[in-house]
């Protein structure tokens, strides 16, 4: 699993027990699959369709770094099922995992449209062709 | 189901595709499980242990207005396991349903503590009694 | 009155003195009052046109649960006018009242328009007519 | 009156008529009315007590620059009486007027203290006096 | 220079060691220079192009009150440079000063366009013209 | 250098010109720069005491994705200097760079204290000590 975008926790980002929110925690997750598929699929119009469960298993605390990764489970027609976990860069603890989420790629008509990709893809092997 | 809180689509919740962002949806449901929580347990002190899979059906469009719906599944020793359903009061859809979702009652330690409760109570039973 | 919409007091909600920001409220009547005019009026473009004196009897802490509740006062023939109450779950004090908010219906020009109601309606009522 | 702050209408400060929140415009109006009575009463503990009538007389749209003038009505005891008119510089229109906001000057205990202050100083007359 | 846009800091305006987040405190730069641009331009679409080295003499804390100052240094042909200083309106400290902050001046089509411009107008002057 | 934190461009990451805020960005990067810092420092007391130069070589669009390289210039004995690159991961192009920035190691006191780095180390480098 590759891990990218990392968060420093800050006040704006805790519950009222001063740990990090649960629910800021699941809008990145959602952000970073969201922008992970777009860059694998070429296209900007994805969207979340399901998670699996999520089960918090520690959490953050303000001034802690997070980081967020993300794997490919699976290239489906139209869809594409990836995996998530988020560690604290201080503590070392996994904070939660994600073990499915599935995304969508849309045409321009707001509906299912296939994808035509099998396999990850890194930027530097599609700078011949345009985006 | 009771449904309590309702939420105006405004601008800053759209994603890129302009329709309502899940993870500002999942944040919505974090933080209406919590205060629900609260107010049943009668305790400040409560977090999101687990949320079942989440199953997006339906999403909702700037100036929308989406009202989110919490039930009670079972009170544990230091648990409270909730349902939680989300509508679209402009079009009736059902947005996201969440089967499970386990909050945990803490002590003064952050350590799981008994809540004492068995059943849902609503304020006006306590009038008498101080909170 | 009903009371619909709650909101847990997180970190960003505060003021400089550690209660809630005066203003943080304000937004959140107004949202509500637009929020249960569009769902009365049945039409998204709704303004607020004017708010009587709001006098800040409490306030909340960090964690405490607010709800807001909103009546009708009067239907005017483009106006809905609405009034409002603010209390604090945990110490089931009134935080404000504002007794009245004049809320106007525009028509697609951004002109007020009449709106053809003269009681509340509940959602139920309509289930068979579209909205 | 002195017009001092400035805001800059952004997407993430409008409703969903595209038109400027009527909700960030009173938390702008709060904000500034604090930071005002902060500045005059040499306090940082000061709160929000009172707002008279608001009448929303125009709106801003995005893009558009909003700027915010305080005047002070009277000084009390331990309050200070101000008023307040919020005017678009694109359109040069009034946006909204508040004719009398009531703040509180608290001691270390949270509660009302005399402040000791009659009339407007600016910070300059101040410079040799410590803060 | 001339102090318009003051800020009160609050919670959601830190870092996670409790003084004012560089980035936010880069914003309100950001926005102000912009926003006094386009007064002076009389153009809403204006654009940040550079800005010169930024050096951080000292920080705020919550509560504080923060006042930028903004004055023209030159009038370019589709530019105009801009100098900028924070200072916290308690301690009399300058927080910040940025000495070039130069802004585009952009046409119908998005490419610089020139604004006619030679030295700084106060809305006053202009009040028999259309803007 | 190495690109970790990615974001995707939503609607309250916009000006009013409906590209991304230039603030926004330098808070991007700011947060980029702290929590980079505190990684390698093993020190979450960090701030930003200096940015060279930046300039704006172009922009992103609501959905564009950005991400945020940031490379070691430089160990000081109580400092860390850093340059930074974001870039348009739809467009590919550079969107700004900072050859410099400054970040300060603070003690318990507030101080500037020495860190004792002298290269990037990486987490794993780590795993048997503890941090």
């Amino acid at each position: 699993m590759r891990f990218h975008t990392r968060k420093w926790v800050k006040p704006e980002d805790l519950n009222a027990n001063n740990t990090l929110f649960g629910g800021k925690l699941l809008a990145w997750i959602d952000e970073e699959a969201a922008l992970y598929s777009i860059i694998q699929l070429e296209n900007k119009r994805v969207v979340t369709k399901y998670m699996s469960e999520i089960n918090f298993m520690s959490t953050a605390l303000k001034g802690d770094i997070v980081e967020i990764g993300i794997d490919v489970v699976h290239f489906g027609r139209t869809s594409l099922t990836l995996k998530c976990e988020v560690r604290n860069k201080m503590t070392r603890e996994t904070i939660v995992t994600v073990e499915n989420i599935i995304m969508v790629n849309l045409g321009g008509d707001g509906k299912p449209m296939p994808h035509g990709k099998t396999r990850i893809e890194f930027v530097r092997d599609r700078l011949s062709s345009p985006v």
